[in-house]
């Protein structure tokens, strides 16, 4: 499918482990290659390391040189939805109103082959010009979304995660779906589209404000029936939809107990958001190996709220975490913008924890593992979220026999404040050491955005470049 | 010093009132022009209106035609640091912490003029490729870095405010400069720059946490002594600064009244942030005609928390609010990013004031006044900065006699997504009607940053043009 060898040299960055379980000590978490050879085969890696070591085993390969650049394993986006592409940043609204007045309508157009084709070619390209080369997607209730969907993802051989998008309540009638049929596409999609080329199939209940009892009861046999299938959706995000959703699910004491009393909470769960999880929530996320997408662009975006992170990173309970931009919530597609803010509200829960607000909320352990610092970012945005969508066997770092999606950071591209301010962490040469590394990535995080993704390649081929400028 | 006639053609979107007065009809606050006609004549607007009207009226002009472009006034900045340029962005504290930590050390490399010149080139770049045409600045306690900032703003012609910035205890010993000296130096400044050119001059002091009683009589002193000048600090920005500040002033039962206390709250006077003040405090702002500084960027940035925009646009008691990046701390130099983020912080108190949260919390008229339409937006980024700081005869929107600066803003630059998205709003042709023009205006703010600013123009001279790419 890609073809052949080819060999990239660079200076590379990855991580090893959680840098969340190396609290001041993050560095051994994480990878530094100076001078590096990435060996790629047939769209794997096939080998990795120093230059001079790779090179000497390798003799007679072709090396593409990246120099200036910072190699990070692919971006993972673990929530976005692809036919919101054209209406991201949507004025004025919270998410119950926002969906009324802003996205179902847009959704719709999806039906249209033509339209949702177009609009493939935008999101995919979007998603590259971020370096995001694996996402987990929503479409729509409409079949055709997810088939150009997937069909976009397969000509571009990207690693993507995505389904028919449960509606059956809470929506016009021209966007919602009954369980019978949601039941019966989703089965013909699982059989076309799951695990052809790159193509992972996630039953897709939309959100518990959107599905009937019928519905996740189906969503329930799906997985039954499929259970290497992945499922996706949202929860908590927003304290007027956790209402609405405990109005429709009375027997539930919380928004947790929806999904485990339809069998749905497990391995391969991700729930988008969670800004409102209790504790004891998180504890059962974490104990049932399920995941939280932490999207913290829309959440600031829609006025959802401050996830809360260093509680997600609870080393009793720790819970898989990704982070999604939630495009069109979110408003943008980069995942450096998304590290960005993430950081932000790291920082607002740092200060609500350490008891100069409210001495009783005092906790300074969780207030430090709010601070996102270089390698915690960049770990949710690799092999966090890998491991979190559980696909780290396959993708999320530069170990042989992983998937070759790498991203060419330029840590001097961006606002014209960025080159001086990177000068600080390193001069001309570019970085000698992983702080040094580290300092330039978070500068990017900090300072940058999408012009910082200066190439992205899939699978062993270049499948973006930043236009000159 | 700009010389003789010159006139822009384009599409013109400005101001002409406060849109917060007129909830549900912003329109009523604002003016647009699909194709008009500015004529400057020596750097100030000498007519302005529909362009068949004007050119009729001033046969003869060269003009400069800016299609594809909103062409708005250049927008004003309330709160930035100067000697911050390089640092902004920096990893991993709040506030006092990150002063001691990441600030004052580069400050001090502003007592050299080398540097400073090297920053001054940075800093005045990095603005007006933002759009920013005027600002108010901190500098440092050395005048050296103050004597820098103006010449190198005379030499662009810039419209500024700043001034030595005192600060005499919380800082190493070779940042702080004693009372006597500060109004020693700062006498000899105001005498060499306010008013000469463009310069203005605001007396500095820093913050009350950095500032003894001495260093605020000082302050008094030449506000006394020169009340043509601005005055510029910080309030209640981070919890544990207010806690110190109050441990400092234990005679104060607020933050506010230090400033009350030392004769310094009044007109021309603006402090940044006042993320904490009480609903008191703000009244206290608002009757006597003192300002705050939203710095939304570095509110996030910080973790300082969430300023209560509704709240400090109470209709019976409004206080002067501009938008200030607060560089270092605010992690960008463009007001498109300062909206982005504030829109944001307003959606967060939107969601914290509609009851879904505490019932007891709910008040849904500030509620409103929190969401950050266009209108309200744009008008803080250019007429409201100007009334804030007691500008607005001289800067803000397109009136005749006031000022030439201004932006032209592409809808369409920005990440991948921005153009599809802009098209939803206009066609091809560009904005026909103050509402699509305000669409795409959100747009901007929503999912653009610094490169829709394709060009910048002070005093009726084009200093800036985004290269192609």
């Amino acid at each position: 499918m890609t073809g052949g060898h080819c060999a990239i040299r660079g200076t590379f960055f990855d991580f090893l482990d959680d840098p969340w379980k190396h609290v001041g000590q993050e560095q051994d978490a994480a990878r530094f290659i100076a001078d590096g050879l990435l060996v790629v085969k047939d769209g794997r890696i096939e080998d990795f390391g120093p230059f001079t070591e790779v090179s000497a085993r390798r003799p007679g390969l072709e090396v593409t040189h990246l120099p200036g650049r910072i190699l990070m394993p692919g971006f993972i986006d673990g929530h976005i939805h692809f036919p919101q592409t054209r209406v991201l940043g949507a004025y004025g609204n919270q998410l119950l109103d926002w969906l009324q007045n802003s996205i179902f309508l847009e959704e719709l157009k999806y039906n249209d082959r033509d339209y949702a084709s177009q609009a493939a070619e935008h999101f995919f390209t979007a998603l590259l010009a971020g370096g995001t080369t694996t996402c987990q997607a929503f479409t729509t209730s409409s079949p055709v979304s997810t088939e150009v969907f997937f069909e976009e993802a397969a000509k571009r051989n990207m690693r993507v995660i995505s389904g028919l998008t449960g509606i059956d309540r809470f929506a016009p009638p021209e966007v919602v779906i009954s369980p019978d049929d949601f039941y019966k596409e989703s089965k013909r999609l699982i059989e076309r589209y799951h695990r052809r080329g790159r193509n992972l199939y996630a039953i897709t209940p939309r959100f518990a404000v959107g599905c009937t009892d019928a519905m996740m009861d189906r969503c329930r046999q799906l997985k039954e029936e499929h259970p290497d299938c992945w499922i996706n959706t949202h929860i908590s995000e927003n304290p007027s939809e956790i209402r609405t959703a405990r109005e429709h699910y009375p027997d539930c004491p919380d928004y947790t107990s929806v999904h485990e009393k339809h069998g749905l909470l497990g391995p391969k769960f991700t729930a988008g958001h969670g800004v409102w999880l209790s504790g004891d929530e998180m504890r059962r996320f974490s104990k049932a190996g399920a995941a939280i997408s932490f999207c913290p662009l829309s959440n600031l975006f829609l006025g959802s709220g401050l996830f809360r992170l260093g509680r997600a990173k609870d080393p009793d309970h720790p819970v898989r975490l990704s982070v999604g931009s939630d495009m069109g919530g979110g408003n943008a597609f980069s995942l450096v913008r998304v590290l960005e803010e993430a950081y932000k509200v790291g920082m607002c829960n740092n200060t609500m924890l350490d008891g100069s607000v409210n001495p009783r909320e005092q906790d300074l352990a969780e207030a430090e593992r709010n601070k996102l610092s270089p390698y915690r970012a960049f770990y949710l945005a690799t092999l966090g979220g890998a491991n979190s969508l559980y696909l780290d066997d396959i993708l999320g770092n530069f170990e042989p026999g992983k998937e070759a999606d790498f991203v060419a950071l330029d840590w001097n591209a961006g606002q014209a404040a960025m080159a001086w301010h990177q000068s600080l962490a390193v001069g001309d040469g570019g970085p000698e050491t992983m702080e040094q590394a580290a300092k330039l990535l978070f500068g990017i995080m900090a300072v940058g955005d999408d012009r910082n993704v200066d190439e992205t390649w899939v699978a062993g081929r270049r499948l973006y470049k930043k236009a000159a400028g």
